[in-house]
């Protein structure tokens, strides 16, 4: 365990993999530090989802930035002129269509500025390299390249003890990572997975996330709290 | 000479630097897309004078986009708490209070993701070593650092060409870089680059800004063309 002061920054999207993210950081014993951002991005249902887990996930705080990465277009996510696949369209290798540019890069960087303003040495994120190992910036050589730009980067880095870049999930199934959060009390049915909730919040049931979401609930033998809006 | 539809993002900030960054692109035949941001800092005069730089400076298109780090305080550059200090002031070694935490980690990561949108495979940053060697996020091993990032995070970077980070004045003193600007026909008078210009959009003529930049015209040979609001 962290000494009781430690703090931590935890990005938060409003989904399973960042809620469970934040119940491990807090775990540890990290004092933590939620933050989201609201980028133009279509599933602004998410960052409802992500005050309620910041909420009963006992963060310290919840800040929530506004990002225009979503003005520069060029994602699925954030481009209304490019159509959200569904699960049956999605591409089996390469880089999906959903890839966000330099996503992460970005909500990493404004982690590292606000972690070294707060006092925070770890910043937390739920990337994972399993279900999702089309994206670039989930996997582990990512994560280690941050971590050493990280320290070179800042007064923290070149001055104090540094930076940790921590992606706890990183490694884990979909079913590993629902059994961790419900061993340590995530309320599931707090999160959001869906690309496309619309405005009734509800998850669509067949986009790509709902269909990862849903088997790892099976494969994990827990009872999935979602409520779709399609019968799958 | 490059081929003449490679396209560059350029990051602009209205100051001397990134003016002759700007031109340096340009000589080299890019297609430059200046990029410049409302970070909540004190000059915003500056982006005014962004916006004449790239006019004049030949960018195909200038963005300016609204980061909200500012919120986040703990720089003398974007906190009212915290005094500007003057000359005299400044620390002698070690970081300078006008350190904003992760600034030039969070303006590269928002210029990454406009360069893979635009399909620009060269980001050119005016950082220099030499001048303001406190800032650890202007030093050369934070840019290779950078670009090594850069090429795990993107699409591009996995499956295409790779972006490299250029940051041609690194090594330049303040007077290799106004020579070097003058011979590439940049105006001067266009750029300001007083960290506290105040509402007349005058120099103050003794912040550190101003006077690295007063003795690098001096260095250089070269008539001063800023209008300064005190008797230095």
């Amino acid at each position: 365990m962290v000494d009781k002061a430690d703090k931590a920054v935890v990005l938060l999207s409003g989904g399973l993999d960042s809620a469970t993210t934040l119940a491990i950081a807090r775990n540890e014993g990290y004092q933590c530090f939620a933050l989201s951002f609201d980028y133009g991005q279509r599933n602004r249902v998410e960052l409802e989802a992500a005050g309620r887990v910041a909420k009963t996930g006992g963060a310290v705080e919840h800040r929530i930035l506004n990002l225009p990465i979503g003005e520069l277009g060029g994602s699925a996510l954030t481009d209304d002129a490019i159509d959200l696949p569904k699960a049956s369209e999605f591409e089996d290798s390469g880089i999906p269509v959903t890839y966000v540019p330099a996503r992460n890069t970005v909500f990493l960087s404004m982690a590292l500025a606000m972690a070294e303003i707060v006092g925070a040495r770890n910043i937390f994120i739920g990337v994972n390299a399993v279900d999702y190992s089309g994206y670039p910036d989930c996997r582990p050589e990512f994560i280690t390249a941050f971590e050493n730009l990280a320290n070179l980067a800042t007064r923290e880095g070149v001055q104090g003890d540094g930076f940790r870049i921590r992606a706890p999930l990183i490694d884990m199934t979909k079913a590993d990572i629902i059994n961790t959060g419900v061993r340590l009390g995530v309320d599931y049915s707090l999160t959001i997975s869906c690309y496309n909730p619309l405005t009734d919040g509800l998850a669509c049931g067949v986009c790509d996330s709902c269909r990862l979401r849903a088997d790892g609930f099976n494969m994990a033998n827990v009872a999935d709290p979602t409520v779709y809006r399609s019968v799958r």
